[in-house]
């Protein structure tokens, strides 16, 4: 067991979002962690059934401020705390903690970059660099040493995982990416908005954030290191009517002579043994009911009509392996766990 | 009036499917149109209310084979029968009928091309030599005077009114377009088949018929003659959990120096006066879901972030402007009438 | 026409929630009617368009403060506005103002049921004696010559049109009426609220409201006038994941020996004639997708399997003649015009 | 462990539908389980994925006919075979096999009801006086030693479970108990049919089978039992635009002076160390996403308005407690094993 022999006690801050949710759904199973303090500034003093009646309350802290909890009985913190925020709490934390954060406020390691995306200076810039990137299985190995894991954005995680193989081995060009994203409501929060009303989303779709979504610099971010180069790319996001599920489709320029088969090669090569990734057969294109509550990412591979161009599609479970399921994924990795820990649950269809 | 101060005498075949009653619904609030025909085979002897509830029997005759159809007592049809079958039953029918035919029988002025795509030799060269291709703000002309109109498919009406008068200008590069396609499931008609079950389908998103969707030569047709030369498209169509609607979001390369408001410009010139084709201003992008029941066509443009990069959104809903609207829509430009008449109600919002 | 030749001049107060904009979309195509003014006071200087882009700005003023508008200028008021407000509001306004109010302020007869069920004393208890309830179909007679009409809730316009023909005539039991109501999300409104929320609503139900719903006393008030005593039902309202549409499954006795045969006749009887209210055949059950848009209201009896017990279903769009559609109707009939001017959309399916 | 320290050997007939993907969902994490067949006839020679694509294929045999498999190497049957032919299968099957039958052809233990209901005589009616009913928390001893267990209905779980208790206390009236029930569209099954069509189904409600509906005797069967008399009840079902979940409306009278109060306790007596029932505090409705894809049955009690009367509500996932994860806490039941294995999961929200 992690600690004496007793179970890794975990503190979840921000419990009262989606995200927290589901890291209590699937923590509450895995049979290492013990969650033993739950935030949620504006529910302080309620239990999570009452946010969430899908969870139970039995083995469950009540509901907290941020200072009200003990640290002293904390071994391992997950952040699901809006940006800026998090990077104030998460400085103010007991350097004894490890930490997952879900927000986007260390992932840019360039805080220039950040200022400009984010509209004010980074808070915390000594943290930021000692941030890891947690896209577990492009960046396995610093995350096992990790005291600060920044986990990815849920686009950034669906677009990058098709695409860094293919860069690094300089199989597609650089200069010529477009990722057609397309997203479940969950990724817009439970904050009340009326552009997140039932009524505005069902039964219908459009594009959002055109040319200025802030999942483009972090996804440019690990482009750019696997191509060795700037790499500036076309990123559409798309609100779909469904809560779950991100869908990338990838419209891409061939190199070197490739063609899918050496796109799909060159992925099955890479995420060989990987739990989590898996690269689907010729003709077979992913669908993210086929992913949904899992921590599965698939990927598939087809030539274009036009010559010398291939599409890519991803297909995650935004709140899991874009979210809460990649934030758990990293925490077995830093603690040296079985990775699927937790998240051996099939998807859930229909 | 139509003829000798009656109403146009209207058959529609094929009206137990979703495009058939898309037309009865809307032809029935038409002025100038009494529908004294409708055939639906296996619905023979039926009144259409039994397949379609919401359908009065209150002025519509009851269902029959095609072949019990007197011709003489009709002047206009409407033909929504499956590929194939199409070319033989509008080959058989009397010459004084004008014809809208929704399907794709006649939209491929090449039958080389359609002999490909539709595996089979075309069962009717004359009449395809004769039909005009209804894509109505770009082939009004020629539509007025027509006696068999081929119209467009749904995705080809949202890919080429943006795209045409682009082409037309050289303002956007003919070869490096990906048109990425989102439909409802309506698209996929009334059929009973396992892929369109509700729980096959809500809540999750997947790409078909990739690379090789039939409605690709339909759109390169169109774009070759705006461009002047041989285009070939990335189009991939994507399922949505919604009944109605199209989105297009459509990646171009800027050509001859123009950006966004250069395209954007070229469109508004282009389609000024059109009552259904409606250029949005600049930051705003089409839902689908506001055009919903209307005949209306929306479509954006963005500068992408991407340098010479332009981002273009149409946005229809399928069963109207991406057929039934469109077809009344020709037939009103067919007999001279207002264009808009029967298709003046506004989108249903939410 | 109206007024000395020329259009009725309607304001709408109110006009950016859902009611106010399903009248836009209404009125806009109402041969009789102009409408000159819109309050949103939170949105007072933008366009409705940009509350609701399926709405035109062509022919529609901008929003305004209700304070801004100029009532010399206007002849007919819509008040979609908050309960409470309402009263205030309408107690401002010039007399010669005609007006249809659909909030359900003046719905309650009795002013001691009203501050019961409200939690406050009626503000204008004068308007609220003249005030005219507006269930087209059972109180025609005095809405015609109405200042003030109160138009009814949604789920009471469902409940009472099938009950009160059956309790005129004694053929229900009045001491034992369950109404099971299924509604989708808009009755909630626009405002923005977390359980509305897309991510809450979709692909689950339940019920609210249990045994303490504002629309129990206005359907007893209903019911009681038509049983002659008093009336008190089990009423319980269901959110459905759907926009649109509320189904009243009602379980009742049969009274006086009679049957399903019995009740669907005097039905029949109740509504020859009428337009908006369909009584169907024998085991047809109606859904509320086929009166989607429209201002129908459909209605079916079955003879249940426990003697002498039988079920009634009544289906509407919540929106049109549980709101929008039905206070058109009043106005129609206020101004002595054809009650189905602007109200002839047939549903729209799917 | 279960046979000779090895895993209980499982075979699943009938694994092409919905329950049978569900079945294996959860057996595929079953500690004690290993799934040795699978038949799906239509789909012999496939792998489950090709029609189940978010299941793995690994750790699965491929799909077979029910005639190519080898019972000697089978311990336990799950049979998800359509009524009728169900009878026929496990009549032909070895007598050292357990089997829990998901279908309805074991559950009424009267074969002329069975004939009055199914429209043909029983075709194994020693195999139905030998099969146990199978709702867990109502029959677990006799379930513990059964070779053959008709697993309940969807709807009838859900009727069953709250009012069983309160019949056998006789604090309800026996004569006086309706119905309410809606369910997902997975209740209709994978087959395509035109009135499961997404299209069909999404954004409407409808009832369906009104008065006759199968799930009525069984659920008459199990409250008679539990009433010491024959019980008739009102049952009617409506279809809900959603895959999964069962909510139940109930609408009863009270009995001998008991109030909600009452009920609610004789319900917590009755369920107290039940895993998967669980009964509300007062004031708390249940909804079906709170228990999307898990095995609990959530109850609670509400006093009507109308004195002497209550509400009760059931909600379940219908393809869970109310299929395939009740037929799992059976085979738990059957082997002596922990109830809730494999069915640990928590619900999925949103």
């Amino acid at each position: 067991m992690a600690v004496g022999g007793n179970r890794l006690r975990v503190a979840i801050l921000g419990a009262s979002g989606y995200t927290g949710a589901e890291l209590v759904r699937l923590l509450l199973r895995h049979p290492m962690v013990e969650i033993v303090a739950m935030s949620a500034d504006r529910q302080a003093g309620k239990r999570i059934s009452q946010s969430f009646p899908h969870l139970p309350d039995d083995g469950l802290p009540g509901l907290v401020k941020i200072e009200e909890i003990d640290w002293s009985g904390v071994d391992f913190v997950f952040c699901c705390l809006p940006h800026g925020l998090t990077q104030e709490t998460i400085a103010g934390l007991p350097v004894h903690l490890r930490i997952v954060d879900l927000s986007a406020d260390f992932r840019l390691h360039d805080i220039a970059v950040y200022a400009q995306w984010y509209g004010h200076e980074h808070l915390a810039p000594d943290l930021q660099r000692e941030a890891v990137y947690g896209l577990t299985e492009i960046n396995r190995e610093r995350i096992k040493s990790a005291r600060l894991v920044a986990n990815p954005g849920c686009y950034p995680t669906a677009a990058q995982l098709p695409l860094i193989p293919l860069l690094e081995k300089s199989l597609i060009g650089a200069d010529d990416i477009i990722i057609d994203a397309k997203s479940g409501v969950t990724g817009a929060g439970r904050d009340a908005k009326q552009a997140s009303l039932y009524s505005e989303v069902t039964e219908g779709i459009h594009a959002y954030g055109i040319a200025s979504h802030r999942h483009a610099p972090e996804i440019e971010q690990g482009l750019s290191k696997a191509a060795g180069k700037g790499v500036v790319v076309n990123f559409t996001a798309h609100l779909m009517p469904m809560s779950r599920g991100i869908l990338s489709s990838i419209y891409v320029k061939c190199a070197n002579g490739a063609g899918a088969g050496d796109l799909r090669k060159a992925l099955n090569d890479r995420y060989a043994g990987e739990y989590f990734v898996k690269i689907l057969p010729e003709g077979a294109a992913p669908a993210t009911r086929h992913v949904r509550g899992s921590n599965f990412c698939l990927i598939s591979v087809f030539d274009d009509r036009v010559t010398g161009r291939a599409i890519l599609f991803s297909a995650e479970d935004n709140l899991v392996k874009g979210a809460s399921g990649q934030a758990i994924q990293n925490m077995n990795v830093m603690m040296g766990w079985l990775e699927q820990m937790a998240l051996e649950q099939l998807p859930m269809f229909p």
